[in-house]
């Protein structure tokens, strides 16, 4: 029989959907289980979007450009001005199968098997994923859950550059921990970006949920048009994570001319999807408010509820729907787990993806998940009573 | 400026779509484009399939699972074993992003960077491009337009063989060639592929396209259970390739846990096509056999035709949409880009995919073109005539 490759040995499994046959097996005899562990929001598409698809009148579903439809296209560009990211054009833009293949291509394109890039830990986990995928080293520098995940100091990303070092990755507002930064924190990113001349690969496809009031600032506004690669998305800002339309930026012309080569290798993205967001782009103000007020309501809700229970800690994210939680358990992922497999109250358990698969130091992270608040309040108020249960039975259990 | 990656630089641009630019310009005025390049059929999409999107009642669009929907994957059971596809289950199949994800997965997930893969040249252009993707070097056997494209004879796979060899990838029916590899071919690469334990990548995307009344031989019935990754896709049978709907099915355990984890890190293939694919695959015999018949008369019709222009040689594919044929020219591509730029007859031209691309030795398949007859054949027979036409006024000029 032949091998498997190493690097798909390597292949972390997602955190997010490692336990996921633990909750189909639960599924299947009867429990309700409340999924905490993915971002899969429970609010609406768009009308208009959902409209689109009924009102299709093409005879036969073909590609379309490797780049994605114009029209597409040139409505993201008056979407994005809205966030101050001016001075773009459709021809900066390419419309990839989800925010996961912008990542991807990004990283394909612009740095060699071997290179290193630097993220922020915790950080989307997916990340470490594609990073094996293209063969690039990781360097993390560590936030702390004790000051909210904030930017770590400049001394830690100096120590972390090498020779090596090709490319910066930020999530911003940040995949798992909510985290927003500052528009003084993003000058920090500027000059280090500057410094050692790095591409800045910016993952934005949260900048709709900012929580504190202050406004967004992008990567595609600080003045590095031909460092920056901007991955964004319209899963979670209309509720469509399934059609799998997402964007990259970039106004570095030999970047996009990279890209587009992996494009065309792939065809096209998804025409359906294309559809559908295009016509979720304009005319919804009024569901992206709706939206936004119905995430803080649960973020508010959600963090009060969750620091009231004994042991349990979660900062006060900025933004996104995303929180990482110190259990009072030793092994988060143990409890995770558990809960699936033997914790029941009332025929019902909660799903979490523990948080150490977030982290690239093995020792980090272990009493710590993910939350995601995208479950309606009284699924949020029933899952928060679930854990503070489930915490008590485990540790009854495993102090006995 | 930070550079971009030697892989990046070193990806093939699209043989298919590297002429896209002079098509648009062309069309931006005025100019009619008949595009041979790709295998667009212009047949319509299966009308259940159609249906299926206007009767969504769906409020959320929201992630499928990343093995995609049981449904479908039951589905195509039943689907596969009408070709003699049997002993395999829904958890022997994995929905990928059309075809070309399938590819890539199964790339990563059984070789390493460095490690080669067999392939019949000419071959399917995106598959170097997926091959550079991986780091995996591609090693080239050559099949020639004289015996309309056979499978090379044994010496050459031996030849082509060393410690580094992995993998071998057969495309049957074969793109570019659509040439069809007999029971006797296929077990000659059963040989090969048991003397040394090599994975066995087969892309079958075109079986339903077979014209000379044998019956299509999968390499999932050559009874190598460990070796054999089936890539498929509904994109070109049920003329819904902008739906991006492909599948990997094997029945090694380890490539397809492995594939799983590639899988979760970009989350899930798309919802709405899965919807359609789903739709499609029961009850359209009736359609398949429409489009089987429609196919092989303009097989006929334009191969016929070719073949009756001086200097234009195309064998008779006995399967898929395409042919690859050898031009009265020195440089097809220059004819090609040519045929965009500078050649009209009364506002028209043809598109065609220069076939040197779709070979790795670069001296081949100078003077060739690979050409789909997918359009009506009233399109084809236009078509035809433009072909004879420009070749007349592209060796006036040159010879001038």
């Amino acid at each position: 029989m032949p091998q498997i490759s190493h690097r798909g040995l390597e292949m972390p499994s997602s955190p997010i959907r490692k336990l996921v046959p633990y909750a189909r097996e639960a599924k299947s005899h009867g429990v309700k289980v409340y999924h905490l562990n993915i971002g899969q929001p429970d609010l609406p598409t768009p009308q208009k979007g959902l409209d689109a698809l009924k009102n299709i009148d093409r005879k036969t579903l073909e590609y379309s450009p490797s780049e994605g439809y114009a029209s597409l296209r040139e409505k993201l560009v008056g979407y994005y001005a809205k966030f101050g990211i001016n001075d773009i054009s459709a021809e900066n833009i390419i419309i990839t199968s989800g925010g996961s293949e912008a990542i991807l291509f990004a990283f394909m394109a612009c740095m060699n098997p071997g290179d290193e890039m630097i993220m922020v830990e915790p950080g989307y986990a997916n990340y470490i994923s594609f990073a094996v995928t293209a063969g690039i080293k990781v360097v993390t520098v560590t936030s702390n859950i004790e000051d909210g995940f904030a930017l770590p100091p400049m001394e830690a990303f100096e120590e972390a550059i090498t020779p090596h070092t090709k490319a910066l990755l930020l999530c911003n507002p940040t995949n798992p921990t909510g985290y927003v930064y500052s528009a003084e924190e993003l000058q920090r990113i500027k000059e280090i970006v500057q410094k050692y001349d790095l591409y800045l690969i910016a993952d934005e496809v949260y900048r709709e949920f900012v929580y504190n009031g202050e406004p967004f600032v992008s990567a595609m506004t600080l003045g590095l048009p031909q460092n920056v690669i901007l991955v964004d998305s319209v899963s979670k800002r209309y509720s469509e994570c399934g059609i799998r339309i997402g964007m990259l930026v970039t106004k570095n012309r030999m970047v996009y001319d990279t890209v587009m080569k992996y494009c065309q290798a792939r065809l096209s993205p998804p025409l359906l999807g294309q559809i559908v967001a295009d016509a979720s782009i304009e005319g919804t103000e009024e569901y992206a408010k709706e939206c936004f007020e119905e995430y803080k309501k649960r973020r508010d809700f959600f963090i009060k509820g969750l620091n009231s229970i004994p042991g349990v800690f979660s900062p006060t994210p900025n933004g996104a729907f995303y929180t990482v939680v110190s259990l009072p358990v030793a092994d988060a992922e143990d409890f995770c787990r558990w809960c699936l497999t033997d914790f029941r109250l009332d025929g019902e358990t909660i799903m979490m993806a523990p948080a150490a698969g977030f982290y690239r130091n093995p020792d980090l992270g272990r009493n710590q998940v993910r939350m995601a608040y995208v479950l309606k309040k009284e699924d949020l108020q029933r899952s928060l009573m679930l854990l503070r249960a489930a915490l008590k039975a485990y540790n009854h259990r495993t102090t006995f």
